[in-house]
């Protein structure tokens, strides 16, 4: 298996002076590359042990639609304040500075179903661990969560510990 | 073929007073109906006379994704101002007051290649024609534009009419 590494493009100082930004572009625009991705994610469960796919927005949704495609599953976003037009249900995670949130339609799960939500990224894992408690929320038991890139070095995962947690591409240190 | 019409939920009043919203989360959440559409997208072109499928941010790149995987294709974001961490070029929109900007990576798309540009919802059409110029800004060629709704009443087409424009559900009315 390839190692896919080499396809994301570190962005210097983006968004801001320090950081080093992980660019998917790069990886995406290379058609077999992006095809590759989503059977790699795909080969990690049984389909058959998956109800429901999440994606969260925006870069989220990139991989959790693909897969969902892939395997006629539903696909359900989780969105940030005010775009979801029917009842949510919120979850507040905390930021560098003060906090954010995310949220989910209260219709898109039903009870005991089991979902895989995919992000993008996962950095400190803020963000996951709220979109694993809106799924738990409404009834849905999180079969795990993927992500196409992880900064480990962040130590995320500790944040997810309660969930099966796989990423395609490591990054030890910034 | 079956009308997806009725999968399509109508928000009253969202986002704001008098306006009835096209909510598609209740056609994603069921896989065959998300797979269908995909595939009645792709029935629309032969994929050879395709290079690279685009998605507008957020709810494009559902779209754009499960096609680019579904074909083997590259798949490229156009984002709103700020999101993409490399140089970019943008285009700006009018919106119903003020304006609003978008814009794609500058390396995104090379010469002459051939572009699909796919979203969920085609309303004045004015997101779409920015997207458009975008990709002819990098001396790429609009293949066409793919829509899941149209809202024809509100005659977006006559603002795209440089290309083709195909949409597999079509609103007459409000």
């Amino acid at each position: 298996m390839q190692d896919m590494k080499h396809l994301i493009r570190n962005v210097q100082d983006f968004p801001k002076k320090g950081i080093g930004f992980k660019d998917i572009t790069t990886l995406l625009k290379r058609g077999s590359s992006f095809k590759d991705a989503i059977d790699r994610m795909a080969s990690l469960y049984n389909p058959d042990d998956v109800d429901v796919i999440v994606g969260i927005e925006a870069r989220g949704f990139i991989f959790a639609s693909a897969l969902a495609y892939k395997w006629g599953k539903p696909l359900v976003p989780i969105r940030k304040p005010g775009k979801l037009p029917a009842e949510t249900v919120k979850e507040e995670y905390a930021l560098e500075y003060g906090c954010d949130t995310i949220e989910i339609h209260k219709d898109a799960i039903t009870q005991s179903q089991r979902v895989l939500i995919v992000d993008d990224l996962l950095a400190t894992g803020g963000t996951m661990a709220a979109a694993a408690r809106l799924i738990e929320k409404l009834g849905g038991r999180v079969a795990g969560l993927i992500f196409l890139i992880e900064l480990s070095f962040l130590k995320g995962v500790e944040k997810l510990s309660d969930y099966r947690v796989d990423s395609l591409i490591k990054f030890d240190s910034e």
